[in-house]
Order: C-alpha cells, then sequence, then structure tokens
C-alpha cells in the first residue's frame, strides 16, 4: 500500500462520523447491538441509518448515507446480501472512506456467493470506497471509541490483530483483556474481497501504537507479499501467527467459514522459517506468549533458572524448558553456597532446578532470596518460579522482582482467577501469571527466541520466489 | 507380589490405628501439620510418639510405639535420619505392618543418604515392616481417613495414583478436585527403599476401589514386571502415566528429587508402546484426560462432530481434533438438512463442524437441537462443542445432554471458574468442561484410544526381554 492507502486506513481508523446502515430499534437484531455498542463506547457522532429513517436509541435515523449532513468517514452495513451494493455506491457518492461489511452469505456459500463477492470488489475500485469484509465483525479500537462488543475494554494498549474469524477477534480479547493486555486495532478482516490480512499487516506494522502483531489466518491471497512484509515488520515487532485450517479437514472447514482456500502444511511451515513469526495452536498458547511479550523485556539469552518449592514440577519444568528451546542455567558455586544458606539443607536442591522444598508455605521469604540470588548469578538469563495461589508465596515473589533484574515469569499450580487481587498484584509488578509451568516454559521459549532476532539484526535469507502464493492468487 | 503381600498392604491402608513418631505441638513442624491433618479427617485411633511422651492437641503422647498398648498397623516418621532405623526396629517389635518415612536425605543427597536407604531396606526384610518412603508424603486414602493435606476432600472416588513426587499428589488432587474428581488411594513412593511403584500398580489393579490409576514416575526399576503389569492392568483400566526427567536435564533434576535414574526417552517410547498407557506431560493434561475418563464412557470410535457458534474455533477445532488421532463424523445429508432448519441460513455450516453463527448468543436452543441431531446421526461416535460462559448458552447444552446417547464435552471459551455453580452443574450432567478446544480435543483423543483398546481385547504383542531394565535393576 502506498502512502494514500494508509492514511485512508487512518482515517477509517479513526472516522470523523460512523452510519450503521441497517440500524435497529430491535434488541435481538446485530444492527441493533453494534449501534449500542458504539453508542455505549461514547463514539460520536453516529448516525442510524434504515429504510424508515426511523430513529435508534434516540438517534436520529436517515434514510440513507446520502442523507446525513455531516461528513461520515466510515459506514457498517448490517443488511442482507441485495442492499449491499446500493448502499456501498452510496457510500461513494458521499465521500465515505471505508464501509465494513458485517453482512454474510458471500464467497463462503458458495458459487452465488463468489459472484455477489467480485461485485463487491468492483465497486470498491468504482467508487474508492476500501471495503471490509463482508463476513465479519469490523474493527475494535477502543483509542478512537469504535468498539464492536458490550464486553471489551475502554482501554487502549499495544496489541493489534488481524483476524479472518470475527469471533476470535472478540473471543482473544475477552481472554487477554482479564489478563491486563490491551489492544491498539483488532480487525476482522472477513472474506477480505478488497482491503486484507497484507493491507492491515502493512497498517498495524508502521502503526506507532500498535508493538505487537496477532495474526489469526485461514489463508493469504498474496503469498509473496505477506512473506515480505511479515519477515521486515518481524524484525521490529514480534508477530504472534495462528493458522486456522491447518489441517485437512480444518482447511475445508474454513472453506465454508470465510471462503478461504488454506495452502498446504509445508509452504506455511516454509512461511514460519522464513518470517520468523512465533507460531501458535490455540487460543491459550496465544495468549501465553502474548503475556510473556507484554510483560516481559526479550532475555540476553536461553538461560532459565527454575525455583520452586514442589519438587515434582521442578523436575517436569525442567523437561518443559528443555523441551521449548530454553537451557538450564548453570549455576557459579558461589550462587549455589548462597542459595544452600537459605533454604532447607534435606528435601530440597541448590542447583538448577533450585527445589525450595514443601517447608517454603511456611517460610516464603526462601522464594524470595532464592530468586534475588539467581537473579544476579551471570550464567541467568531469566527465571521461572512455580508456586501455589496462597498470597504468601506469591508476595514473597513480588518482593523478589523488585530488585530483579532479568525476566520473571510465574506459574501458579491450582486454580488462580485472572481477576482475583493476587493476580492483579503480579500484573503490576510485571510478572506474567500462568496456570501450569508447561504453557509459561512455552511461552519464555517463544520470548528467547524473539530476543535472539533482536540481537541478530541479521536479515533473513529468503526468495519469495520460493514460497510462492499461499491460497489463490 | 503375591496375597499376602497385598493383604498386607490393604492393613496399611485401612489401618486399625496410626502412630506419628515425631509428631509435635509446634504448628510450624511436618510433624505437627500430618498429625494435625489425620486428627482433623477424623481418623482414630491416632498416638502421638515423641522422646518427651508430649501430648499433641490433646492426644496422650507415647515415647515409643511399644508403650501404646493398643495395635498400631501404620506407623509415620517424621523424625531426621539418625533416629529413623530404631523407630522402624520398634515398629518391627510392635507387629506395625506397614511404616511411611517422611524424612528426606537420603539416595536423593548422594552416597552418605544411599547407605543409609540400604540401612533401612535391609531393616525392612529383617523386621518383615514394609517401608513406604523415605523422603515422601505418604498415602491419602480418604475412604480410610488417611489425609495427608489440609485442602484434600473426605470423599472418596475411583481415581488411584502412584507418585514419586510427594508434592504431585497433593497438587493433583488441588486441582482434580474442584473438577468433582475423587480419588480411591493416592500414594507418594518417594525414593522406595523397599515398597515400590510397581508394589502400588500391582494393589491399585486388583483394588475394587480403583477405576483409573494415574502414575507418576521419575523412573522405574523392576522394568520387566512394570511393563508386565501395566499392560495386564491397563486392559482393565486405564493408566495415565507421567514420566518425570524426561529430557537430560529433567533426568538429573530427578536424580536429586527422588535419587531416581529416569531411563532413555527411547526406552520409555517402546513401555508407552506395549503398555498402552495414555502418557501426559503436564499437570493440565493429566487432569484433562482424567476428566474425560471420569465423566465419559468411551466412544465406539474415533468420529466427532464438532458444534460450535463462533466460526473460527470450529475452524481451528477441526485442526486439533485431527491432530489429536480423531476423525470428523461424515453426516448424513437427512442430519444436515436438519440441522439446517434449526440455524441461521448465512454465516453459519449444517455440515461438520457445525458453526451455528454468533447469533446462538440470542438463541441458545439452537445448540440444544443441533447437539440433539448430530447425537442421532449414526456417523457420531461423540460431539465436542464450544461455548462462552454464558448461562443461558451452558443450559442449553445441559439440555442436549439429557437426550443424548454418545459422549458429549465442552469447550468453554473465557473464564469459567472450576468451582463456579456454571461448572458444577455441567459435571452434574455428566459433562467434562475444558477451557480451550485443543484441551478437549486431546483428552477425546486419550478416551477415543481407550475405547479401541476396550473394544480389541486382543492380547497386546511384546516381550519384557526386549524392554529390559528401564532405570537401575
Amino acid at each position: 500500500m502506498v502512502g494514500d492507502g494508509l492514511r485512508q486506513l487512518d482515517r477509517v481508523f479513526h472516522p470523523r462520523g460512523v452510519a450503521v446502515i441497517g440500524a435497529s430499534s430491535n434488541p435481538e437484531k446485530f444492527g441493533h447491538y453494534f449501534f449500542k455498542c458504539l453508542v455505549e463506547s461514547g463514539f460520536s457522532p453516529v448516525y442510524p441509518v434504515n429504510p424508515a429513517a426511523a430513529p435508534v436509541l434516540g438517534f436520529p435515523g436517515f434514510r440513507s448515507v446520502g442523507d446525513i449532513p455531516e461528513p461520515v468517514d466510515l459506514a457498517v452495513v448490517v443488511t442482507p446480501p441485495p442492499s449491499v451494493p446500493g448502499a456501498v455506491r452510496e457510500c461513494g457518492r458521499k465521500g465515505v472512506q471505508g464501509v465494513i461489511i458485517y453482512t454474510s452469505g458471500y464467497r463462503e456459500v458458495g458459487e452465488d456467493g463468489r459472484l455477489r463477492e467480485e461485485e463487491l470488489t468492483r465497486l470498491a475500485r468504482e467508487t474508492g470506497v476500501r471495503i471490509l469484509g463482508p463476513n465479519c465483525v469490523g474493527i475494535y479500537c477502543p483509542k478512537s471509541k469504535l468498539i464492536n462488543a458490550s464486553y471489551l475494554s475502554r482501554e487502549s494498549g499495544p496489541v493489534g490483530m488481524v483476524s479472518h474469524s470475527g469471533s476470535m477477534t472478540t473471543l482473544l480479547a475477552m481472554v487477554a483483556e482479564p489478563r491486563g493486555i490491551r489492544f491498539s486495532k483488532v480487525i476482522s478482516s472477513g472474506n477480505e474481497c478488497d482491503l486484507d490480512a497484507v493491507d492491515f499487516l502493512e497498517y498495524l506494522g508502521q502503526d506507532e501504537d500498535t508493538r505487537f502483531i496477532v495474526l489469526y489466518l485461514e489463508g493469504v491471497r498474496r503469498g509473496p507479499e505477506f512473506v515480505r512484509l511479515a519477515a521486515e515488520i518481524g524484525r521490529r515487532k514480534p508477530i504472534l501467527f495462528w493458522k486456522g485450517g491447518a489441517t485437512e479437514g480444518g482447511a475445508r472447514a474454513a472453506a465454508s467459514h470465510t471462503g478461504s482456500l488454506s495452502g498446504s502444511g509445508e509452504i506455511w511451515q516454509s512461511v514460519i522459517r522464513q518470517t520468523g513469526m512465533t507460531r501458535v495452536h490455540s487460543l491459550e498458547e496465544l495468549v501465553d506468549c502474548l503475556q510473556a511479550f507484554y510483560y516481559l523485556e526479550p532475555p540476553a539469552g536461553r538461560n532459565v533458572v527454575i525455583v520452586s518449592a514442589p519438587g515434582g514440577p521442578a523436575v517436569t519444568t525442567c523437561d518443559a524448558c528443555l523441551e521449548n528451546g530454553l537451557a538450564l542455567a548453570r549455576l557459579t558455586t558461589e550462587t549455589r553456597e548462597a542459595i544452600a544458606r537459605v533454604i532447607p539443607p534435606t528435601g530440597s536442591s541448590s542447583n538448577n532446578p533450585i527445589d525450595i522444598g514443601q517447608v517454603a508455605q511456611f517460610a516464603p521469604h526462601m522464594y524470595t532470596e532464592s530468586l534475588r540470588l539467581a537473579d544476579r548469578d551471570p550464567g541467568v538469563d531469566m527465571a521461572l518460579t512455580i508456586g501455589w495461589p496462597q498470597p504468601q508465596v506469591t508476595e514473597a515473589i513480588v518482593r523478589a522482582k523488585e530488585v530483579m533484574t532479568k525476566p520473571l515469569a510465574l506459574a501458579v499450580i491450582g486454580h488462580l482467577s485472572p481477576t482475583d487481587p493476587i493476580t492483579h498484584k503480579l500484573h503490576g509488578a510485571g510478572i506474567p501469571v500462568f496456570p501450569d509451568p508447561r504453557r509459561a516454559a512455552r511461552a519464555l521459549g517463544a520470548l528467547a527466541e524473539w530476543g535472539e532476532r533482536v540481537r541478530r539484526r541479521t536479515p533473513l535469507l529468503w526468495d519469495v520466489r520460493q514460497v510462492g502464493p499461499v491460497g489463490p492468487v
């Protein structure tokens, strides 16, 4: 996209006015729900558009976008397919910059739908209006008060997302926000009849409000551009990538979901290798990795120290760390001796993994001291500690963090709600919290890999012609 | 173990009296904590033993086990290593059946400890007392009121566990019990100077209170016996197996944890193949699989139907199911047409994965009807449904379950506490609940594999001589 295109997208994300075409006063209609979300988020001005020019939630209605006297940069369309082309044409006449088409019934339903979608693509070219969708849930951009689900936060943050699935955008936000994670721009790009994931990736790449990028994609039409951009942006901003339709059955499901052609597993393996994106396979893994990027600076190396009171998890966390690309830090004799002085003489280990022993539940200061001593060891790049949801233990860990200089993650075994005050305190101290050591190890592994990329800063060796188009050209 | 040995273990699990050697009135000592747990669980009679014959929590103290006038079948030792051999000898004289040695400082600390441990092994042979430990946290057997941690349930259930790690036993119970899972006998076998994992596996194999077996092992000394037993018992009872120290670093940690030699990864792969145990790699995966076994009958085949309102998760759940050994059920035309009549015409799919569309949040009965229709399809062996933590949605799923005849699992995206009334209602209806579809797919994959073994009932082809000893002989 050239500068003009990026500026046009800026207007879409920060519109002077939004029209909701198909806004309804019937609370069971999406045309009501989305209008209400906009109103409740405090966005202004908003204009309901419907055939009867009926008011919605007290806002005067308009028969068409053309009747709105003020400037409208963004229109949202929730009406059935037959009325959509006319609405887009009128938006063109009105000078609207972008139209989000929520309506489904296009490429994902087969041949008829494909023809309807091609008409939209032509209309975008003819009118100069950029189309987002169809078959999507639009944009969540709290900074400009564009909010598309009632339960999403009004606060902005550094995470940008592009998703072929609308539900993944709201589900990610729903799961990540209680963990303190906030978003810059979350885009549900749907069938991508005009604007596509490559456009939005480029936009997020240059967007100063976005420091981390999440992609949920079921396929990419402009393979070479995607790989070039992901590799280039991925040197500056971590990209977390989730491929939907990675199996044959999943790919068939994707075709009837967003009409995507998914591309083969081998092609995607190669794309991951060449772009250096962090690949995830579930919403949990995505949020886990995002937490690590969000709360921690990348470590200087791959050497982790494990500090645990329970002994079994100390052993299995070693396994999990090594299986996720980390190495066990070798502690100096000095560090080991110092740690041996603060933990019990038996049922414990002062070597990495540091096994404090069960007695830590009565003497949580052992966590504080062990972590502080380990943090000072030159062989340690990061720490992973394992505890229970017991305030004395988590507070001892927060106290350790106060003077630690290296990344620290905590795995809490046993139920700890993301909305518990203990969790808030840990997040406030810059400690990401994981419900299982294995998940923490995976997230730290991703972070360490990113750290290496940042340190190397060497150009990646790739040739887009070897990748070729991914999905349909 | 012969019949006498099993009977002796029965006395250990159902003792007529328990002596706690090293019971203390100092609340910061383990000798206090464990005595208190026994008292609070209602076990009787209990006898505190300590050098001053001091009473603990109002129970009269004894200088030695020999001074106790009533029969004592089980003694628990929490005193330092030098006093342990004398205590065991005295237990032998008293006719105690089993001694649990909590004390650590044995094989796991090196050569001195190894010699101390060998002395215990000799003492067990000489006195006829069976020793559990050292370096363990004993037994949790709610049926006989042996409870070794204050937060564990007083209710019995069908899950038995043997663990080299004491903390894994209490952590598993802590995580599994809020999910409605209850235990028969949980054994922390520690360094196994006498009774070992093979003995306990054999015991649980014939124990009528135990229907599912969980093993957390860092190594096994009697490899061939273990393989023979696990294969034989594993035809009747599912065995969930977690190997601690699976990596080289983890194995080193295991050596300083319970003194185990872990054996190579290849040997364990072969053990898994020959025994058909379900291998897990984390506490989460363990509890997930346990939930599936606990709440569901094994399905008649590997064909799963996916029913989801959010479309993206429908796609990625296909991936997760296929990657976990399941197949996508092919629905009959009749079923698909019937489902198409209950879900919206667009933004949805009546083919597997059934994508109800976002509208299900306003019309949750679509879940009920889609699930019931899918359940009746002859090509469907089990169902996996995906929803939000919204009572209307989960209630619609409970209503579906009322008439369903095939296993149904639910993945709830978004925070749902295991102690939430919604979760209780789902468990009460026999629906296991997972926080991520991928984890549900893994658990259903394990269940389907077990179902196949049960149906085949063919003897496994293996030869213990090919496996050889696993860990030290």
